[in-house]
């Protein structure tokens, strides 16, 4: 990860929440315009990008037509653009039986790298896709939303949910294996997560539409290795609805690529 | 629901975890061997169940096969047997846009009546699909596995995270819309949950493969609606892989049924 950080000068994710009622309507007439559609973004911001994360949801919500869309865009980026990390957005986490068919759809039929896992289940409904070799857990820690104050912070003894997450499920995966989930709109919380977590990477969603700040992510969040990949979706890919989207696209994620270089030449790793 | 179960003398779920693997061999010449599967299972036990659960990772795991499958195993149903509950057993919950499209893709495109999903994210991640109109949410509180240990007994001042998921959901959604997951291997605990939700339905997984007791879920469980919905999968639908699979598959959810009767006599409720 921290090889293609240092070459891209980039710790962007580019998020594929591909809503086929927002992509631009002269697509529709392609036989799988979502597919298309993503083919384009691919294309334009693969360079500013060292990984993308289809949002499993906006998929399913097509059903069937919607697991081709979403086959095809993580064959097409693991055909030409093979050095790039693919995060499924899904959310998963059952028993233990059950986390193994998750785990067998989408890091073994499909090739993405990662899996988000929710971790209210526990141990056993996060270890089977740590059984994967070479796959990555991105386990739920502090979200980006309002609703992570019900739950996330509820506090026994001083330590609150999501940093007791952090403290339990570091014994089940490894520093190479497993990532957290920490809102940018929680930005201020960062510090106090280095201080459990110094070490792991962090998928930051929230900048962009949520209203995160990169700054903020990068100042209280990077660490040596960078220790960061920060996904933008809807302020990428949506960006434009022309003809020219996918230009617009790119061009929006390389204004944060080049945000990204700033803060990485700041922290003396490139 | 309580008609239905004073009709049929029953409080059964049917789990359709209905893997590809364990499907009685001579069915893989089919054109879908799961829907074969389902459909002659579905048949054989319908008499005796109020409800089914696809598990939709057991359909995740094959692709684009697998929604087919999944599709038209809830259309065979509701076409055939259009009293019965069909709970997507999906365990979802995303921020509020992307919980939207799960919504509409379980509650809108295909025809299930409820989903099950996860607390972690708070709020804004399960009203999108309590705002879909006569379908319910089924939350996770207490789960059936070894894993609930880790956090969901995280207690602040005396209130363990899954009471606290009981009573601040209890305001999202109401006894008509929301119903709770409580593994059966918790049964003892189901007293304590009934004192903090003494009228919602609650859905049991957990008897058979897991060990649970209907007898102690029964006891602790039961409300003046009876306010159960008891799962059994593995139990049921792989009880024997003969050409006779169906008809043992039905023996075994009559024996369950039977003894769900039993229950519902003992509380005066048929």
């Amino acid at each position: 990860m921290f090889g293609n950080i240092v070459r891209k000068h980039s710790f962007l994710c580019v998020g594929l929440d591909s809503e086929i009622e927002k992509i631009p309507s002269f697509l529709l007439k392609e036989k799988d315009p979502v597919f298309a559609f993503n083919k384009r973004i691919i294309d334009a911001t693969h360079k500013y990008a060292i990984a993308y994360k289809p949002n499993v949801a906006f998929y399913e919500c097509n059903g069937t037509k919607g697991w081709t869309s979403l086959e095809s865009t993580v064959r097409y980026i693991k055909e030409n653009y093979p050095d790039l990390f693919l995060i499924a957005d899904a959310k998963r986490g059952d028993i233990a039986n059950t986390s193994r068919m998750y785990a067998k759809a989408f890091l073994e039929n499909m090739p993405f790298d990662a899996i988000t896992v929710a971790p209210y289940m526990g141990e056993d409904s996060v270890t089977p896709f740590l059984s994967c070799k070479d796959k990555w857990v991105v386990l739920l820690v502090l979200t980006s939303n309002k609703g992570a104050d019900d739950f996330q912070y509820h506090n026994e003894d001083g330590i609150k949910l999501f940093e007791r997450v952090i403290t339990v499920s570091e014994k089940w995966g490894t520093i190479n294996n497993m990532m957290y989930v920490i809102g940018a709109t929680r930005a201020e919380t960062l510090k106090e997560i280095r201080q459990i977590a110094p070490d792991h990477f962090l998928l930051v969603p929230g900048i962009g539409a949520q209203g995160g700040s990169l700054m903020d992510v990068a100042h209280y969040g990077m660490n040596s290795k960078c220790g960061l990949i920060v996904n933008s979706s809807r302020g990428i890919i949506f960006a434009d609805s022309t003809e020219n989207f996918d230009k617009v696209a790119g061009l929006k994620a390389m204004e944060i690529q080049l945000e990204m270089e700033k803060y990485l030449a700041e922290h003396k790793l490139i």
